[in-house]
Order: C-alpha cells, then structure tokens, then sequence
C-alpha cells in the first residue's frame, strides 16, 4: 500500500511543480514494480516496531529510490541523483504516509470478511429452506419453551450475519478518511498547500477506494477513532458468530446422550482413544478464535 | 420505561378486541402514575438477577395491576378483576418487553451523554478560540519536532468529540430496531398478528423515539448487536477522552520541572503533606474510569 | 481502615518523642469511635476521585481531628490545639496511607469469599457423596464418550474451589506488604527513620493482620503488582465458577428436550408466559457477574 | 514435548507388561531422533485447530510409528507391526496427553523469560548504581513533589522485575500438576492402574522438570486454572514492564521542551521528515506489546 500513496505523491510533486518529471517517471515505474509483487523480500522490517512506522516507511523510500535510481541507469545508492527523502518522500511524513496505508490495506480487509461471511450467510438461508418444515422445541434459558421450526433457527443466523455486513460497510466508510498531506503533526509542514487535497483525489484513483481527506488534519493526525469503531464491529461479528457456533455445538451434543437435533459433517478423523467420535471442530476453531 | 410499554400494549390490545376498555383504562391510568414517578419504591427486584428479567418484568405486571385494582375500586391481590399475567402482561413476554425497554432506557441515556459532550466539546472550541496565538512546541512521540499553537492543539480535542457526537447519534438509531410482539422466542406466540406494528407505533408516540419492528423477530429476540456495537462507541469514546486527558496533565505538569505549557484550575485542596500542590484530579478521575 | 492507620501513627509518633501524649490519646480514642461504627456519615467522599486519594485522607484527618477536639473539650474547627495535617497526619502522606488502608480492607474482603467458597465447596462435597452411585455418560466437546458418575463431576467442582481458597490465600499473603512509612514518594521524607518499622508492627496488631513493611519504600509506593496478582487469582475464581455454573446450566436443561441429568431447586416464580417453567436463574447470576 | 511424553508411556507400558520390549525400543528411537530436531517438517497440523488437539496428537503418533517401523526395517503404513493408536497412544488420551505437553512447553517457556528478565534487572541495577548521587525532582501525579535520585528511580524498577521473577517461578510450579493418566475425561479408562504415578516420574526424568500428578484427575482434566494464573502473573509484568517504558518516555522527553532528564541511545535512523530525531523506540516496542 506505501507504494500507491509513494506513486501518488510523486505524480501531485510534479504537477505542482516540485519534482522533476524524469524523477516522477522513474518513481512510479519503480512503485509498480513494488505493487506488481516484487521486491517484497527487501520489506525485511518487523511489523511490530517502536515509533510511528519510521522503519518501515524508510525502508519503502530506500527500496523504490534503489529500484528507480536502477531505471534511471545508476547504481543502488547513487542519491545525489535521487534521494530516498529529498524525492520519494517528498511532501511526506510517516505520520501522514503509514496510517494511511494501513487505512487503505484495512479497506480491503474489510472486503474480504464482507465476502467470506456472505459466503456462509447463504450457506444459512440454503439450510433454513431445508429445514423450514422440521419442527422442534424452541428453549429460552436452556429450558423447554414453545415450538418452532429449524428453519427460523437456522434463518436467525443468516438475518444476523446479513446485519453484520453492512455493519461492517459503514465502518469501512469511516476508515476512508485520512490525513494524507497532514506530514509530522497535521499542519502540512513541508507540503504545498494544495498537495493534501491532490494526493488524495489521486490516490483514490489508484487504489479504487473512495478516499477523503480529513477535515481537521492535526486531530486526524492523532485520532484512531475509526479502528476503535472498527474494532467494536469486529467484536459485534465475532460475538454474533460464537453465539450461532454455541448454538450449533449444542445442537449436535450427542448422539445418545445430548440434544441431537442436527448433525454436523465429520471434519476430522475421530478421536485418538474413541475413533468412531465426530467432534465440531470446525464451530470449536471459531469459538477459540473469539474473545469473550 | 416498563411502563410505558405496558401502557402501549394495553391501549393496542383493546384497539384489537382483546381488552375491555375499562381495564384497559386503568392499566393505561396506573401505568402514568408510576411514569410521573410515583411508586418507585416498590420495584424491589435487584438489576442483577437470573434469567431474562423475569422477575423485574413480574414487579411490573403487580405493581401496575394492584395500582390499576385500586382505580377500580378493588382491593389489592382481587386478581379475579384484573390480572398481572393475563390483563397487564396481555400479548407479552420478558424476553420482548425486557429488551424493548433496555433499549428506551439507552436510547435516552446515549442522549444525555451527547449533551454533556456537547457542553465540553464548546469549551474546548472557545479555549481553541482563546489560544489560537499561543505558538509551542509540537511533539511526536514525546519528543521535539515541529511549531503548533495550543489553539490547534485545543481544537482537535473539539473535533474528536464532535465526531464521536455523530457516532453515539448513528448508534442510537441501531437502538431503536425493537423485538416488541415477539414474545418469547420470536414466533409471536399468544399475540395477535397484527399486534407487533401497532404496538412499536403507540410505544413510538408514548416514548417520543423513532421506534422500528425487527424485521425478523426470531433473530431480533437472540440478538444483542445493537449493544454490542454501542459498546464499540462507547468505547471509542472513552479512548479519546482519556487520551484528551493524558495530554491535559501532561502538559499541565510542573510547574517548574515539567512542561508547563498550561494552567489546569486547582478543584482541591492540596496534598495531605505538600498543602500547596494542585493535582491535575479531573483528568485523573476522567483516566480512571475509562477503560485501558 | 484509615482510622486504624491513623490511631497506629498516634502511638508510634508519641513513642518517637513526636507528638504529646494528650494529644495522642485524643487522636486514638477518636480512631476507636469511628472503627466502632460512628461517624460513618461524615465520610462524604466518593470513591472515585482524582489524585491519590487525598480527598479521602483530608477527610478522615478533619473527622479524626474534630471529634479528638470535642474529646479534649474544644470546638470543632480549634485547630490551633489538634490540627487535622500537622497532628493527626503527623508522619504521613496519602501515598502511603491510602494504599496501606486499601491493603488492609482488601484482605478482609479476601477472606470473606474464601469463607463463602468454602461452604459452596462443602455443598458440592456433600452431592458428590450423594451421587456417588449415579452412573452417567462423560462428555468431551459435548459429543458422548466414557461412563463416569454424576458423583465425580460435582466432586471435580468441589476440588476446583477448593484449589482456588488456596490461591487466594497466597494472594492475601501479598497484600501484607505495605508501605507505610514511605510518606510522598518513598524517600520516607517528614518521617522519623524508625517509624516504619515501628508502625508496620503496631498497625498489625490493631488489625489483627500479619503485616510487613516492603523492602524498598520507593518501589513499594508506585507498585501495584499485588492487586495485580489478586485480579488474576480471582479471574481464575470466576473461570471456574462460571464454567462450573455452565455445566449446571447444561445437565439441568429440559424437562423433555435437554440433557434432563439434575434439577436444580426452583428460586423464582416462573416466567410471565409460561407460569410453570423453572430457569436456572442462581447460575445465570454467577455467569453475569463473571468476565468472558 | 509429545516427544518425550510418547517415549516416558512407552516405557512404563512396557515395564507394567503392557507393551513388547522390542516394539517399545523403537518408538523410543523413534521419539528420541524427534527430540533430536529430526521430522519437523513432518508436523503440518496447524496450532488453531477444534477439539482438543487430537490432530495434532494423532499427527505425533504416526510420524512416530512410521519413522519406528522404518527403524525395524519395515515400511512407512505397515501398522499390522506397529499402530500410531494401539502402540505410540496406548494408555493415553489426547486429553492427558496434549494438556501436559503444553504444561512442559510452558514451563520451560517461562524460565526463558525469566532469564530475560533478570538480563534487564541487572542492567537497571547498574544504571542504579550509576546514578545514585544524581539529585533530581521526585513527582507524584506528573506534579513537582518532593527531591529524590535517579539511582533510586532505577533501583525502584530492578526490584520490580526481581519481584515478578520470583511470581514467575510460583506460577511455574502449578504448571508442574499434570492429568497424564487421566486418559479420556480423567476416569483412567484404559489404562492400568499403577500408569499415571509411574509416567509422570518417568516423564520427570526425560524432561528434566518436577512434575506431579494431579491428586484428583477428573478435576485436572476440565481444569484450566494454573494457566489463568499464569495469565494473570504474565499480566503482571506487562503492566510493570509497561509502566517502565511510560517513565522512560518520559524522562527521556525533550530535548528542549520536555523533561529531559535521561538520554536513551539511538536505536534507529531518525524521522523521514526531521532526520536528527531521536524516538524512544525501545520503549514504545514494549508498550505496544503489553495490554491496558
């Protein structure tokens, strides 16, 4: 992601009249190097780090001026000809270019749980048709209540899951405000006063995400709001889930002594000590995988 | 909050051809009475109890029948006139009217913390206003980097909250999506088709909130999301407020041997062995109660 | 608990030469009132307060300091013979005065749940002997696996408590060690070098508890590794209970269409739809008050 | 760990008559060339798995009766000779099993953080001492209080740890109660009656760590409360490990507009836009790591 916001910056450079265009040229070729998957062996920064990101960031700066100064003809740290911070990071902080980043890679994070629990919201409504004539005891508090049928059971997991989806599209819609432009602490120190808007128009376009600028860059600066909200989504989800797996592990206890009103599909091979034993391993896996 | 819904249940019950028009009437009389706030002492059950509310929710159907009796002209316990489960609880369950009313209770609950964040969100506009020339030093990371005013600084602490204002607001509406008429487990069992939308409607009115039915009642009577999801807000809301509040005492830090950049008003006398010190208790007390 | 802080500082600070013993008498009789019950309405500070708790200890230091002027015949408020800092304070910061008073009504509180656990333990203890003839099937991830008795399973939650009374009473052991002496910030500044020793001893005595200075006062007064410790021991308590209180959840379900294995006592009267039901509301308390 | 707990049951079931010494010598090879480091590559079930780890048991035992029937000159699959549930897994469980790897994997776990621990304490106690003639201003609540030296500042965080170590070494010690011999849900099915007490003092000698058995197995087996502890302790030293960094931070603020009161050497190449900077990226790295 640091290489789209890198292309983006070193095009608005350029059409502000900041950079060279020769440099701009070098600098996107090099970014698409890095965005069509290689290279990825010279990231050899840990993820966890102390600071804002600094690491990581100068390693993408170091890596795409090497590649670029390599297109231009030069050799790998020739940066009196190009320069890691002069040029690529140009207009830039890493106060402004990492969480950014991680914004637009959270982004397509999100879209990809969205997909995944689509995936088995339909398997749910597939089931809840199959099931919308099998009547059964409907409990409340673990006792015997009114009837129902397995069908609205199975229905209410599908409803829920649906919820969650666009749950999660509305935090995916907060998560497209960033501070690109803010540079170190949100006045736009070093960068033109028209860039933060540019860059952004311009990033959008390459990473195909309906991006914004924040409209108070210092408290953007030093707001995580958006994952904060993100991360009590995430729990909605994850809380949602664990309930229908409890449910589904109930449902299945047995075969003789428990309720047995479903079956679910052998997963793995039995037990070491009983090995006709079917296990829900795979509810297990996500109630593990939950926080309480 | 109880007893607003079982005011609306009654005067719908009676629309629907279930409920004489005079027990109705004295229902709907007694349930204003405890609504003006009389009878309060009489709701003995403790907050904290098994199950789902049951015994709260049967706190209310005597209270109000006896209440209602009294209008009659009966005594207390003539059950035979007019009855807690059959007349007052007509068309429910716990496990609707429980929630139902949780969820008016927090919806104006979620409106008075907008208020009071509103108050604080002003002062810091007009403290933003009063420093807007104040020019320091602006840290990342604890450490020297670039100029700022304590204007700037004083400002995003505004805009963080009148952001986090907008998504207590959006966390309201998921609150107004209701289980009433769904009884026990969702199937609507012993209430009248038509009963659910009419009832949400009345409530809406008696309540002054934009009360919606869920369109699945089965997944609505399991579901919490809503307050999950809230949770998330409220959370969000905290972690600003507490970082807010670190920067206050450390900015306020000193006076000779810290950074001093701000005066906090002394709210109490001293330290038991150092009587002229003024500690910074109000963001202590804002950092103590909120969540790490 | 501060009262019985402050009637130990009175003796030791007499003994040091520090404080007359007129005054001194005065100070410890009034402490003995207030342990005796009286005056507990003039502690009109809530417990969530800024700072260290200073608020509390000027409190207990003007109660303590007028009722000691009204025992030698002044007027509340004469300062000038028994002043609430220099007097009854004497040798003292809230540092460590607050925090000693929290270690020492912490293991009070400590001891009472080991007490309300051990009759819960001798409660399971007694059904275990009672079902140890029931023959039933033992579960693992609730499928159906090996013959046990219901025996073994309430003596399994016996044993689990009684490993936790354990516990706990190595956490009690930790909480002895108090910083009384250290003053401000551990440098024991305004104190006589041997009055924490002093009043470690005697502070033991008054409260019946096997107290010991820590080794290093600076360490001792910004560390809360003991509560610390007390919070995972009793996360480890609730653990237990809680699953405990699920397995009672689950081998009470039914009537017809659950596990059907123990009926648990009915302690509430029924649901408000289905008057007859019985809920497994005891567990269901234990589960609410215990974190995921 | 499986390793040597599959070697330790193939040795007491062959001493109890159980097991040929012939078919019992290879699968101690077999055990030993994998305690060696051999096969890793061999173990492809992933750690998040349902169940209790049966795969990964079951994993264990036929790469071990595999690399054993190789070892007796017969080919990978011809378990006719040698079964991975008969033979590897006789008189276990994957629920005594994998419950007590995991216990002997976190205890050696835990002194290798221990060792790391007493690495930092000592480097505290010299900066202790390094700077115990260093006056400076002792603070409470970020407030000027009273003078104090930086060497007791430092000395203050070396008895921390040493603290923590000792709790660690504690917490080690329940880790030490194993369920081996408990077999599927802690009756002993299918195994003999003297194999529980001879394994573990086996497994004792080949791992090197003073192991016990649980005196009640049922209980053991549903039993999770030596890890919460160890939870709890590890929480512990996070929270005084984090409370460290935040001094360090902010001691080290500065140059100019902060605290300044302490230099922590550079540890990496500066800002992208403010290259002399200096981040206390060590101590951030820790408080990222460690929980609220």
């Amino acid at each position: 992601m640091l290489a789209c916001i890198k292309q983006a910056a070193a095009i608005v450079n350029c059409e502000l009249g900041l950079l060279d265009k020769a440099i701009k040229d070098v600098i996107v070729k090099a970014c698409e190097d890095i965005r069509a998957g290689k290279l990825h062996e010279q990231f050899v920064v840990d993820v966890i780090q102390g600071g804002a990101g600094t690491s990581t960031n100068m390693n993408a700066n170091e890596v795409i001026a090497n590649l670029a100064l390599e297109h231009m003809g030069h050799k790998r740290g020739e940066y009196q000809y190009l320069h890691p911070n002069e040029h690529v990071n140009m207009s830039q902080s890493t106060n402004d270019v990492y969480s950014t980043a991680l914004k637009v890679a959270t982004y397509f994070g999100i879209f990809r749980l969205v997909d995944a629990m689509a995936v088995l919201r339909r398997a749910f409504e597939t089931k809840a048709d199959e099931f919308s004539d099998v009547l059964k005891m409907g409990r409340t508090q673990l006792q015997d209540a009114v009837p129902m049928t397995l069908g609205q059971e199975f229905s209410a997991y599908a409803v829920m899951l649906g919820e969650d989806e666009e749950r999660l599209k509305e935090a995916a819609m907060l998560i497209c405000e960033i501070n690109l432009g803010a540079t170190a602490i949100g006045t736009g120190i070093n960068a033109h006063p028209e860039y933060a808007g540019f860059v952004c128009r311009r990033l959008a376009d390459i990473a195909g995400i309906p991006l914004v600028t924040a409209p108070n860059l210092v408290e953007a600066t030093q707001d995580c709001g958006a994952f904060v909200q993100l991360s009590g989504v995430l729990k909605r989800v994850a809380v949602k889930l664990s309930k229908t797996c409890n449910d589904l592990r109930l449902l299945s206890s047995g075969p003789r002594a428990g309720l047995g009103e479903i079956n679910l599909p052998p997963m793995q091979a039995g037990s070491s000590i009983m090995p006709g034993k079917v296990n829900p391993v795979i509810p297990e896996v996500v109630n593990q995988t939950t926080p309480g």
